[in-house]
């Protein structure tokens, strides 16, 4: 397929006209989730049939008792039928001149049983014999906020710069449901399953080029054609960072792809050099996958990779200078000039200026210390990136003094962050009190509305800090750049 | 000194009959944190004696002007004073004959500054000749919650099997407050800092035959005798269990390191090589302490590495069989008979039943099938121990609906916790919005009660039941037991 075909083919995909959705159920309502009550809830503006026999009307909505009495054309047909009629119902859809499927019904070939095999290569016939592009079967299909399309009511409704293509539709609804808790939103989200049809490199290769797109994160559990996939992704890496999970990478876990989507999962050592050669972000579960999504879109390239570390707790700064060099940063000594300065702010006795650097006990000296400490850093030469951790676990308190001292902190790292040239992260450990934990969720929603990235954990953010300056790095390589 | 010696003087460091606290402040309350206030709230049997010259009164408790005005005699003091007056707080306390103290105070050779390092060789040269056994100084102290001793007045102060040995006193207060949470609590906990005289090795030597310990953690930086520790650990790691974090590990760690508790932190490859020869189950961060801490507390031992899988989410299997594999585990196929049954308990389609399994869509479905899908699994022969993942963060709904379905999948899993024979580990997936993290919080603590391990992901449950199993088949080795 020509490059330009498919970005004009799956462009249409993600802003149908009308929807069909066979398989409504008749009780649907805002309490009651369904395929028909998503996209009323998420304002899609084009017109939604829902098929039902035994109804007349579903969420307001006329209901038709087949596709074939729906008076319109339909440029996308969601499956919601026991797959024993999937046969039936996409050749239905195929003299209706359907242009699009999404078939979220499941129980094909990733049963291994001969029934389930035999309809999903009766769909796929019938499809491609029609000129109906599938997505699945067996996914959760499309999450476009911008376009009113979702898999999931309680997602947020808020467009981003970040695209997930997903072979898994679990993995699609925690990421974006995890991701908008961190800050991270969507652009264009697949969920796309067995993939008789459209796969994940047909979707990469369409974000490599959308505007709406500046990171790309997928989750694969096995690809059809590796040679396309190598050289789609090979091109996509220059333009835009790829993040990528690999599932089904162990004998268990292999056996585990094969019976949820029916893939291949090959072979390990195959799927290492890929992801090495062509600068793929690669990383092992979706919580390290929003990290690095979290890194490319609050983080500008810093000049180098040292780190300076402010954060309360001798023992603490230890770790973390451990986890930020076991990451691949540095944790150089600052400046004498940078020390002497620090030394005025901190107390008279206990903490070193070195690097790590300590403020005194309790949120409010910290509050102290960030107004002049962090210029203090941001001025030395010597560092490229700062980073606060704020152990709101062990030194927030408790009751009002927790909140108050910690909105004072935020609001002066806040005003700080403006005048900062070098980039500033925070980590905010929030530890498994109910009270800390809501309080840091508070302040995390401040961060990242002011355009700070917010790590829950010191080797969190050292890592995806590494990778991110590791992915320019490769860029830099790529167009021969001197190291 | 002599192994009875060593341990019948640290018992008495736990157990003092009086405690002073020299540098009280006179504006300690309830609502003020200070070293007597913390007393006074974790209900010390013994007598309190506050040192303050400008105070008679610290919380209802007569105040002395120096220690040498104290009636009574003085077991434990607690130095809270400016580090430059140390030297003479020490030769009060020798000339009081005082048995044990506790240098809260830092400054010392910690800072690298010619005026720190004289003051604490002082103090130490002080307290040997007059026979003063010294924790710290630059250290939290004593958390022991049998005794009514505490560094934080927040900590818990009910008792539990885990002792924990910190160099760093931040990380004693984390894991005592993150632990507890966890319900994870402890026998006895010691931060003891720059180690002048009591270090890490003699703690640990204590612990290894303290009838309160089950399982010792140790955060440590470095030590003073090698060769001791070395052979304290050995002999220890054949009683009970020891995890250790040690900090310091990289070039700037290791310099950070010396500006904490003024250490040497050694070299990676000793230490990896000592870990691995002893049996020390080694971690790298505190989260991870606490994962084994809550392994050995919670689980019996399997009979072997074969994991059953439970969990909504096709994808999310998948890559929690991975995860399980990666950490040493395995995740083979249910047995025939096993398939069969729970293929009648699983949706008509679109889940396996292979391992991992995956109930329905929903809390709800989730109830009905733990009710006999649990048991189906702990009768197949092949597998040696059971994990199931929930995924409330995308799965639980939200508002009554989620705490009540909620509360019933618990109520379940408690009930046929008691009815299985093979350990069980949940894992409770929160995400990051307030309403289900509350929701985890508390069925968490539900498990836990129950006495059911629970995990925060499945990577942290996987790697910890399998270093757990790894460290019985270290015993069973060191007992000459075939493999």
């Amino acid at each position: 397929m020509a490059d330009s075909g498919l970005k004009n083919m799956i462009d249409e995909i993600f802003h149908p006209r009308s929807i069909a959705v066979i398989g409504a159920r008749s009780n649907e309502s805002m309490e009651n989730d369904g395929w028909v009550s998503r996209l009323v809830a998420f304002g899609f503006p084009g017109t939604i049939y829902p098929i039902n026999p035994k109804a007349s009307e579903i969420m307001g909505l006329r209901a038709y008792p087949t596709i074939m009495n729906v008076p319109g054309s339909v440029d996308l047909v969601i499956f919601n039928v026991p797959f024993r009629i999937s046969d039936r119902i996409m050749a239905d859809c195929a003299a209706k001149g359907v242009k699009f499927a999404h078939v979220f019904t499941a129980g094909f070939s990733e049963t291994g049983k001969p029934e389930g095999i035999r309809l999903q290569n009766e769909i796929e016939r019938i499809a491609k014999e029609a000129g109906i592009r599938v997505i699945g079967p067996n996914c959760m299909g499309l999450y476009y906020p911008k376009g009113g399309l979702t898999f999931g009511r309680l997602l947020s409704n808020k467009p981003g710069p970040v695209a997930f293509v997903s072979q898994s539709g679990a993995s699609a609804s925690r990421v974006v449901a995890q991701g908008t808790e961190r800050g991270i939103y969507f652009s264009k989200v697949v969920s796309y399953g067995n993939a008789i049809d459209l796969d994940g490199t047909d979707f990469i290769e369409y974000l490599s080029s959308d505007p709406e797109t500046q990171v790309i994160a997928s989750y694969i559990e096995g690809v059809k054609d590796g040679r396309r996939y190598f050289n789609v992704i090979r091109e996509c890496t220059r333009k835009k960072p790829v993040i990528a999970l690999k599932a089904g990478i162990t004998e268990g876990g292999s056996r585990a792809a094969a019976s949820h989507t029916a893939v291949l999962a090959g072979s390990e050592i195959i799927w290492d050099a890929f992801f090495r050669q062509t600068g793929v972000i690669r990383v092992s579960d979706l919580e390290e996958l929003l990290d690095m999504a979290m890194a490319f879109i609050y983080l500008h390239r810093p000049a180098g990779r040292r780190v300076g570390i402010v954060g309360r707790g001798g023992g603490l700064g230890v770790v973390a200078t451990d986890m930020c060099e076991t990451a691949g940063l540095k944790v150089p000594p600052f400046h004498l000039e940078t020390q002497k300065r620090l030394e005025q702010l901190i107390p008279d006795a206990g903490t070193s200026a070195r690097n790590p650097v300590e403020p005194d006990r309790g949120l409010a000296a910290w509050a102290a210390f960030y107004e002049e400490g962090l210029k203090a850093i941001d001025g030395d030469p010597g560092i490229d990136i700062i980073l606060t951790h704020l152990g709101i676990d062990i030194y927030g308190g408790i009751g009002d003094r927790l909140n108050q001292s910690l909105d004072e902190t935020i609001a002066i790292l806040l005003k700080l962050s403006k005048q900062l040239s070098k980039p500033l992260v925070i980590v905010l450990y929030a530890g498994g009190r109910a009270e800390t934990i809501n309080a840091v969720l508070l302040a995390q929603q401040k961060c990242l509305e002011a355009g700070i990235p917010v790590y829950p954990s010191v080797p969190s953010a050292a890592k995806a800090i590494s990778r991110f300056i590791g992915y320019h790095e490769f860029l830099d390589r790529k167009a021969g750049k001197p190291k």
